[in-house]
């Protein structure tokens, strides 16, 4: 792996936070078992990484550096072990996935434009790479993943992404950008989750407001 | 990437029709948001040329060529703008999607055997590449995919990527079969929808018709 | 493919296991018709090997070698002409179930070692192998995955790949400790069947026991 340092920090970061949150929902939907929880947070961890790194055609991080799949093994487990004691999980749920999703939407563009994909691509796959564990964990339980609705779900991690590619190409220094395209994303998510902001719902003045983000 | 001119044309042929269809499905469901409209136009329309690459090991054209992202986009929000004005929508849906049916079963079909794929892989392939998009995008919403309950969906896909496979090694003109197989896809698939035709349901004698497509 | 025969032969039995299994258990959910029940069948047959090779980052066997494909068909067509003559489907879907999960379990990870993972890797990566073609079945037919909810489903599979990864590195024939690990999974998965064994829901003494497999 050619991955830097930075990146790989990041990466793991943000694995951590995913499996925390991931195993957390899992928690609460009752649905699944101690496995069915792990394996919900391991995947929502390590989801999106594996999304980018095919979509680079490169061999997952996750299975050549034994750290990723640690990490997100640990982040399960504790889950696990303290996440029932909790009554309300929404508030950690949410935060914590909101700074996967910033970590993962920065370190996917970088990693992108590092393997040459052009700004819009690597924009767009960093994007991918901050939704796709989400995405799969929820398709997984039976929700409609939060990606499609709940509006600021997408958007942040797009802007993220979109701060960590191109203000280098104005001469930014790199690392120092993808930190401030996370803090913009983790900022805007929260700020969006607190006021409700949400995307427009195209027939909602119609059929009223599509239920949001199925968390039940 | 080694894609020819002509596989190119009807890649991006068949991608914008399946970010309208996609969309205006996504618009129909009213569970999604804009952002959801959006991503679901863009997995409709690329889902099935990523898993089509990623089996033959390539890095997705997708994001090699940013024209596949444009005009996925693209499709989306024209659908987005437009599709809520239709009070009727499952004609041009159904239209649109045998369009992409078409386009991609040839064109996963194509560049299977251009990759060193034998003739049943290669048909496989390119249905898989067909349905790929569609699947995906039902699976997120929560759908039974079309391609597991309504018959005459694989199977149009299926008979055209075989045409355009089978047809060339008897020495055939590549294009020109290409052609002849995507027309023949569209036309099963629209005459079958038109008529009802439909693969037989193992058990439907025993507890009546499974429902079909879950088109609500 | 570097593929050993040993390792083929493996694959080739889970895969007709997988395909007879996945085709039933679509014969049963009578939702889906003739070509889902086909493609059902090929799902959960080459869905885990699929998975194993992209990410080994190779070309999957399953559309390099054309006995995967034919193996898988032949399967879900030999289930599709049979099943539904049968009353009661679980016990053969079961077993059928199980040795796929053993073979597929075995073969992901020693294919993962020949590739140069690590031992921790290699024996995730077996468990995926095995779990994965079944899961993505469960999810198209709209149902949570036995994954998720039945602990003792991937329990098996991972017990099976660590013999087949671990043991080798203490100097045990490779085939052999195989074949061990297989009978190993195959004979916890259908003890835990037949006695119900469960792994612990985090909150099923809050709000009762989980509802397992949904295998309605």
């Amino acid at each position: 792996m050619t991955e830097s340092p930075f990146l790989l920090l990041l990466d793991l970061l943000g694995t951590f936070a995913f499996a925390l949150g991931g195993a957390l929902t899992a928690v609460r939907s009752a649905r699944v078992d101690l496995v069915g929880v792990i394996a919900l947070g391991m995947i929502t961890a390590i989801g999106g990484g594996i999304i980018r790194d095919v979509m680079l055609n490169l061999s997952p991080a996750t299975f050549q550096d034994w750290r990723y799949l640690a990490v997100a093994a640990a982040g399960a487990l504790i889950a696990f072990a303290f996440g029932f004691h909790l009554d309300r999980l929404s508030t950690p749920i949410d935060v914590l996935d909101a700074v996967g999703l910033s970590f993962f939407a920065v370190s996917g563009a970088v990693k992108a434009v590092a393997f040459g994909l052009g700004p819009a691509q690597a924009i767009i796959l960093g994007t991918i790479t901050a939704v796709g564990g989400g995405t799969i964990r929820d398709s997984l339980l039976g929700r409609v993943p939060s990606v499609l609705s709940d509006g600021l779900y997408a958007v942040p991690a797009f802007i993220g992404a979109a701060i960590a590619v191109l203000l280098p190409i104005f001469g930014a220094n790199g690392p120092v950008t993808a930190v401030i395209g996370a803090v913009v994303c983790f900022s805007i998510r929260m700020l969006g989750l607190h006021f409700g902001w949400n995307a427009p719902g195209p027939l909602h003045w119609k059929y009223g407001r599509p239920t949001p983000s199925k968390r039940d």
